[in-house]
């Protein structure tokens, strides 16, 4: 994919999370990376969605460094860039603050599979990662903040668990593009959200491995039968 | 009524609850039968709504055998069918994620009669569906899900309840005509929003048998007298 | 003021329920009254609000005897007729299943005055009625509402309180026109989402008659000194 | 500033407060100063949003002497002065009734600082007054409002921590401009929302000194870094 149209994707998925409702005023950016060329288009930072274009992108290298664009980058940057290391099927990444996932991170609590809904995009719970000493946040935070998430991630597979809340700031979504990465952050959002409403109604048991392998595989296993053939 | 008109009319009811707020991406799916011909209309699996028209809807029989369509139907095709085939005077079938209903879903609790609202729609409580079990996942999940429904419903009558919780999963509402489905899953929607506000201020108690009649019957009933006249 | 402007001014009263998101489908109607005449206007029975007409609506003597209008009018009209013919200061009055609430009067709760946003509409707690009986609900059921009602506002002022929760069923509120019931409707729904939340908070303390006075009267007192000078 | 651009800039932050949902009807008010000239421009009382023009705007002296304009001012002038007299920093006020402060407010509770969206804007916890007493409302009750707001933040920087909830009422927000202290109005709003989520769900922990500082002065300290160069 030429840089052109990963800038365009990159402004497309930036646009969806704020049509979706997932963004007030700046408080989120998404990223995307091509692998071969090892470069990060990002959003600028605090830059108000409504004036965005392709043009005011960021792009960067692996490291952090600056290739074009006379903006700075998103302050979260170093933790997207993080995210790409660790992560090689990564590519997409998105940050927000919407406002049910980010209510489950500001509890501490991991998000269970209460449903389909949940299980037909993330093979099992949403983790949360433990809070930031101190130290972490002290230097380097944005850095840290992308270790802290890698180190939750050990022993679980991030392409069948696409997203983390941040302990006490908000969820962090990616994808094998910048396109599928805002979907998956759209949907942490409506699952975060009917999982708070059904413990509130008492509920709050997780499903059974048979419902969520069911669910999650024939969307996305190898024999996966929901939507329309794969061209 | 015509194929044409039926597909007509399968395809304005699943643009209904979209615009209604019931459906997030493609979660979701209506449904419509003509009785004479035996023959279902139903949505493609996962296709945007934005993008779908009357001619994409798929053609099957009672049993599930392709007549008409390029695409595949929706994944839950055969939930569908077995309500179809053991609930004769139903029309119509939805089948959403919408967020009450499905957060009530989730909690494994049936939707209790708590006011008129949901006494002017539905005759009594909204069922839900034992769990299934490992062995109705493991294989013809979906008929398996239509089977579980239809056990549910003994005893109940299915045209006073036109809608059921399938347990960790989400709604099935149902009515004469694909039209009436649809308003059946936007009313269930909102009677599962006030339920849940209503448990949460301490309430809970389901109203008398007196009222709920009165309210059913003054809409439904035979001396109905909601509405205008029957032409 | 004539028929004319009152049948304007109660179909605009029934748009800006709709509008303001009190009402799904049908859910609703708005009537006003002619003291000099003795006539009321109210919306017909079932009558989708996007097809509403000016010349669709009802005209009905204070005992609902039919004056002019081709439809059935709303099937609450009883309910209507026995609140302008005991209050009568009332001028316009509405009934909607608004969701907040419909949730409290589902609970069979009164929603007491916890703000001075209740407090700048309603002087005191919006009063809930008893649950009504299998005979009062056998035979005149609507009539009944409206005595039910009325019997609950023993002791009350129904201009200084100008709304009401029908236990199990939803809320009532008037005014001195059809436009400022519609408003008080409003402000009911926002003063029960409110309370909700506050009682969700561990809140629920009634303000002091001081803060109650200070704001009702500011308002609608005879000193009153919000928005512009009358006349 | 010239008293002409002020009032546009008044006038278009009275217009973001109803854009981001901030205000029922007339429940709300925003006015801004010119501190040179010791001019106070606000929002006449009770005139409908749409309406509002920047010629309607009033002109006040820091007293509350009326300068210019043929409209009554906001009935809560008193309250803005008083902010202006005392927090010297402050060039723009809003007091909304929005809808998750004002349940804070009406739960007499402060808002805890639970996350980073919170520590972004506010440098600690959003404090509430306590309730007012009947000889504090029975006389120049605005005015004796913005002394309580203003003891309330005795060892409070003002500017550090823009907004507060009146108890019983609901919150007033303030900035360097009329801009900022609408920007502010509308993060409060969401803060108060996510809170009482994240309490629903068991939280309600204070996040440590050390993240506090690091969001708050990565925005807006000396060193800060998020968004992009101060022109």
């Amino acid at each position: 994919m030429s840089l052109d149209r990963l800038r365009e994707e990159v402004l497309e998925a930036n646009l969806e999370i704020v049509r979706r409702g997932l963004v007030l005023y700046t408080f989120g950016n998404v990223s995307g990376i091509d692998r071969e060329a090892g470069l990060v288009v990002i959003k600028p930072s605090g830059v108000p969605y409504e004036k965005l274009a392709a043009r005011d992108l960021v792009i960067t290298t692996l490291d952090g460094g600056m290739v074009e664009g006379s903006l700075r980058p998103s302050s979260d940057l170093a933790t997207h860039l993080a995210l790409y290391r660790a992560f090689p099927g990564v590519g997409g990444v998105v940050h927000t603050h919407s406002r049910h996932a980010t209510a489950w991170a500001q509890a501490g609590r991991e998000i269970p599979c209460l449903g389909t809904t949940h299980a037909d995009s993330f093979h099992g719970p949403v983790p949360v990662t433990p809070e930031m000493t101190a130290d972490q946040i002290a230097a380097d935070y944005e850095h840290n903040t992308g270790a802290v998430i890698v180190r939750r991630f050990e022993g679980l597979d991030p392409m069948r668990t696409p997203a983390v809340l941040v302990a006490q700031h908000g969820p962090f979504a990616w994808g094998r593009t910048a396109a599928e990465a805002a979907h998956n952050a759209v949907v942490l959002e409506e699952v975060a959200h009917m999982a708070a409403l059904t413990v509130a109604l008492g509920g709050g048991q997780a499903i059974s491995q048979a419902l969520l392998d069911k669910h999650f595989l024939r969307k996305h296993g190898a024999g996966r039968y929901y939507g329309q053939q794969d061209g």
